[in-house]
């Protein structure tokens, strides 16, 4: 950040009287810009036992497979995104059941979500951002091809669960070396 | 937004190539500017049954009751937010326990997550965002002077859970309405 998204001057990154972090503080208008955390919200959409995973089109991790999840936009709920994540990335219609996991990811700023998901029927197809999306047993995840350490861990505790015959609410810190 | 943060050129709002939302996209850089949802961390601070409640000392709902809660921060979890908050609005040590409650606010795109915490001292006192902080037990709540419907919502699970002798985890949505 360089500029005021307000006015336009230059804005300073600096510690604002009262608060106790630096933030980029407009030298104009006096415009304080905070940063926060994204939310990522994802879905784990199961189909008689099988899941729906999506190859990814896009960086990072072009080529690898994902459960569908993306930014959760301005107006609406972590269950709307939930399911028009999987809209976006499958062209998959589901319904969203309860929130299986909430993971944090500090050192990148984000808090991960993923929530249950029933797949309503089997028309789905690549989105723009999928080169292909696949149901797969558990025996057939692609384990050493997941894009990221959250899906890795919220498929490991999916099964576990399902094993177990109850699916819990998980939460958990992610830290960069797991990652 | 009016200018760029990047560059300082005037941005545009309109929906980018591949995408199907309207975002701020600079005329001169072309950095799109996402803005994305907000997450409010709080804590359910309780010493023998009684839950520590600040009376807020700035606007929105000056002189109304809350929990701790805020906006959480850049690189942290959402436990430490809640401890960080907690620290900050009423001088009080806690031991973060597990996920209460998330509730979605998709009209002020917020995401507010409760915990429970166990407050480890009485040696607690107001904040600077604090006019005073008050151990209050069910019976002397102040029902009627809290500040956000997410505080009553909190408080009101909090205890039926207690008198159903297990703490679970709320989900829901809170709309305008009810705010």
């Amino acid at each position: 950040m360089n500029y005021c998204s307000n006015c336009g001057a230059a804005v300073r990154l600096h510690v604002p009287p009262g608060d106790n972090l630096p933030r980029y503080v407009c030298g104009a208008c006096q415009t304080i810009h905070y940063q926060n955390p994204k939310i990522v919200v994802g879905c784990i959409p199961e189909w008689e036992g099988r899941i729906l995973l999506c190859r990814r089109a896009i960086e990072p991790r072009y080529g690898l497979w994902t459960l569908p999840a993306g930014f959760m936009e301005n107006e609406e709920t972590t269950a709307q995104a939930a399911l028009r994540e999987t809209l976006e990335e499958a062209n998959a219609k589901v319904a969203i059941g309860d929130l299986f996991a909430l993971f944090n990811l500090p050192h990148i700023s984000q808090v991960y979500l993923a929530f249950r998901g029933r797949l309503l029927d089997l028309d789905f197809s690549p989105g723009t951002e999928s080169l292909e999306v696949e149901l797969f047993d558990e025996a057939h995840i692609p384990w050493e091809r997941l894009a990221f350490q959250t899906i890795r861990d919220t498929l490991r505790h999916y099964f576990a669960d399902r094993r177990a015959g109850a699916y819990g609410f998980h939460f958990a810190d992610i830290l960069p070396a797991s990652e």
